[in-house]
């Protein structure tokens, strides 16, 4: 199986971080397969919709209503309203698969694929791309 | 690995459409290995619930509660609320992983996999199946 | 593909249950590839999250808060506000895949693999995991 950690960096608040570029190099060249995306962080997520055209801002809208940064949240490490950023991975997973063939993503023409990070402590990120031939 | 891509046609209005026969004639005669669920669109995801006992009904009513069709999204791209149904893959995730043993979907005894699209201006969609021999 | 199925006990409200030892005693001496987790019931689901230091009890939280225990729900057998948990499994997906080298999970240093059941009806629980060689 071959895998990679890749390290990017996202920001001081919210950040939804397009990868399918760096996703869309690992794969080139290698088959037929599934692509695993993973992120071994617990304060981050994977999400893929659609970049560019507002609904990456309406995601950190409604993952701040949703999960607000407050003091309401047991966990308490790090700066206030922290302990929602442990909650994220919950709903938008850390691990993702996606259809590789002849070497290519098989995304429809809008998805990219996203690192969702809230945690403006920590910017950079790492994530480990792995190729499984099918 | 063995790849198709089917059509189905989903609704004018949020659809919960139940796609566990087409998966299992998919694996029929597959050996052991994994299916692999793609749907290439930015307004529709996956979900492996109940159907048919109201739970697919419940699932409408909670994506609208927690992301109505409203005029709060920045996205305004098709019509009025439209914005909300780019959000659901991020929580619906268009992508799935189910284990096959000797071509039968190992599912539990009320699973379905559904397609859930909540975009009522294009009803014909796409769903890639892949098979990963294990 | 190594495949097998482990009991596990939950609770009699919503549990969330670290099951990463489980999961790393099952891919021990299994090589590289991917670890697939799969919950085969319709009111249970995976979360990939930190254990101990708070967060699960804000998961417990936060879902009681997104996903009511009360009568709004059409589906209505068990329990009064038992069709909230029909839901969970499309938010929190009974899917799960995981990256493994050398037999050993690559996950983060804080990430705990959770089956989180808020169902209090069904105690006894059945976790699939499945080893796909890379």
């Amino acid at each position: 199986m071959r895998t990679e950690v890749i390290t990017v960096q996202t920001g001081s608040r919210l950040t939804v971080r397009n990868i399918t570029d760096e996703a869309d190099r690992f794969v080139a060249g290698q088959g037929d397969g599934l692509l695993h995306v993973f992120v071994p962080h617990t304060t981050a997520g994977l999400a893929l919709i659609e970049f560019g055209t507002g609904s990456d801002d309406d995601l950190r809208r409604v993952l701040n209503d949703l999960l607000p940064a407050d003091d309401r949240w047991r966990h308490r490490h790090g700066t206030p309203g922290h302990g929602r950023d442990h909650l994220l991975p919950a709903f938008l997973s850390p691990y993702a698969t996606l259809p590789v063939c002849a070497g290519r993503l098989m995304l429809g023409t809008w998805q990219s694929l996203c690192l969702v990070d809230p945690n403006g402590d920590n910017p950079t990120r790492h994530v480990r791309f792995s190729f499984l031939p099918g």
